[in-house]
């Protein structure tokens, strides 16, 4: 708890729910939203809950069960008991906090692992002349890079070519080592949206051309807004539309179907290497449209808000100061 | 807790700390020997220690006082504090636990950040004829890759050119963002061994070469045996003997006065871009004699026994199965 609320320090000033979140990435029957959220009042206080989605407010877990843990790794840990109890709370109607008191957090904090995958949409690897990879090429960014869905994006004063990534995260449910692609999607808990924010100076031109650096800045991994997930949610997440918007304008726009190496493929692969557990976090890729790739480039500046959606899983904000 | 429990499922099975560790990495008046450990017949419940060398046994802290966290990243968040407490325990003479009941773990586990820097040293430079690099090169493991001190290295079926990397590492033990270089060792809890495997054919040929997956095989991060705390430590860490064996054989010898980029510098460098909390873990490069620029080249297989040693510091001693 201790590192938690430390954590939390670092995160900056918490940002209240925006309660109109648009058409896309909406609750509904069939899906269940899981966020870590702070009350605005007890702002150091990090606990689970359910978003019922149109400003309905957000079931706080620990309220209905004292036994829930109170950060999403942990709950994560719990399994099908807390998955269960997450649907006994929903249905009970009880301990909903108003959407106007709840600050959204990143659906996971302090994971072990941030997962990330480079060059993994045809569309993308287009884009730059690059040939399709064979295999999943594999870099990471450090878990202090996790901001939430509405949180600033700092930009370093160490970097002048800070650049936006929309992409389609998953989270680990349960450990496990060399596992087989077939039985992949079990061991995910569910799917939400990241920016993977990328200093291009850095990533490409120095640190030996070790990608880490540039891509593990403070901030430069907002994640959410929430957790979709997979026991409830029917929609297939290899065939959905992707977009980011800077300042409004569409900057990349395509489909979860371009991606080469997919969900299960991901996890079967790093699976050979680590160890996965409950919270690790993956980014699987991005589309085209990325500000360095743009005739001139275009890199996000002070002011500027980065939307980044997925349909079906919803819009995270952020803006750059 | 639970996690840890978990990690040390991982871990597999404890060994019994050697009660010879050699003439060199004894503890003497003027160092302070933090280790976490397990009782042999508590093998899930992790503590915090100081050990007193010469197979002398270890204290353990939180039977002294049960307010000290039960682990290591825990312990260092609560700073002088925990310190503190830890010279008390070590002046009272109370709260020893046999060293032959005892199960030395790494002396960090599940911290944040693995950070490993690359052509750190001099003569290792030299070694590839290579150019001194005019900025850190960083890279990192997943937590998941640390072990402990006298734990087996699991050589994956996936790499047929597994090599040993000698090398010194620090601790994190205060949270800090863009420090100086003249404040940077105020942040470092203190000093310990590593050995940072490596899968040559994954770091070298393989993943984009990006050199996170060859580095970041379960059991790929040996670390121990203790953490030096610098609070009690006078030798200069950049002045040490450091070396590797291989079934006795020298394999490595140098010193870390060869070392570029020295700890106060790396934590300055790090802390540009990611804000570094207690329990961040430093490998700071390795010196000549790796295998892999041998002639012919010469890679670990099942059986080797590799010694990673520095002097003052201490010996970890890990079998290749």
């Amino acid at each position: 708890m201790r590192l938690l609320v430390h954590s939390l320090l670092l995160w900056g000033r918490i940002r209240r729910q925006p309660t109109n979140t648009g058409r896309r990435g909406l609750a509904s029957r069939d899906t269940m939203r899981l966020v870590q959220f702070c009350q605005l009042n007890k702002e150091r206080e990090v606990r689970v809950g359910v978003d019922l989605g149109q400003g309905q407010g957000i079931v706080d877990l620990k309220s209905f069960d004292s036994s829930v843990p109170s950060t999403m790794r942990e709950f994560l840990e719990t399994g099908h008991r807390g998955m269960e109890c997450a649907q006994r709370a929903l249905s009970s109607g009880l301990c909903v906090v108003p959407s106007s008191e709840v600050g959204l957090l990143s659906p996971v904090t302090g994971p072990e692992k941030v997962v990330c995958v480079g060059m993994n949409y045809r569309d993308h690897c287009l884009e730059q002349n690059a040939p399709i990879p064979k295999e999943p090429i594999i870099f990471s960014k450090f878990p202090s890079a996790i901001t939430g869905p509405f949180d600033d994006i700092l930009l370093p004063d160490e970097s002048k070519e800070v650049d936006w990534e929309v992409e389609l995260a998953f989270v680990i449910g349960r450990r496990g080592k060399h596992i087989k692609v077939s039985e992949a999607l079990s061991y995910v808990a569910g799917f939400t949206v990241a920016n993977d924010v990328s200093a291009r100076d850095w990533q490409m031109h120095r640190n030996g051309k070790q990608w880490l650096l540039g891509k593990t800045f403070d901030s430069f991994c907002p994640l959410g807004p929430a957790l979709l997930n997979t026991f409830f949610w029917s929609p297939d997440p290899h065939n959905l539309g992707i977009r980011c918007r800077v300042n409004g304008n569409v900057v990349q726009e395509s489909n979860t179907n371009q991606m080469i190496f997919r969900t299960e493929k991901l996890v079967a692969w790093v699976s050979q290497f680590a160890t996965l557990c409950p919270g690790d976090v993956f980014l699987t890729g991005t589309p085209p449209g990325v500000g360095v790739f743009k005739n001139p480039p275009i890199f996000l500046k002070k002011g500027d808000v980065v939307e980044c959606e997925i349909d079906d899983i919803g819009v995270i904000r952020n803006t750059v100061i």
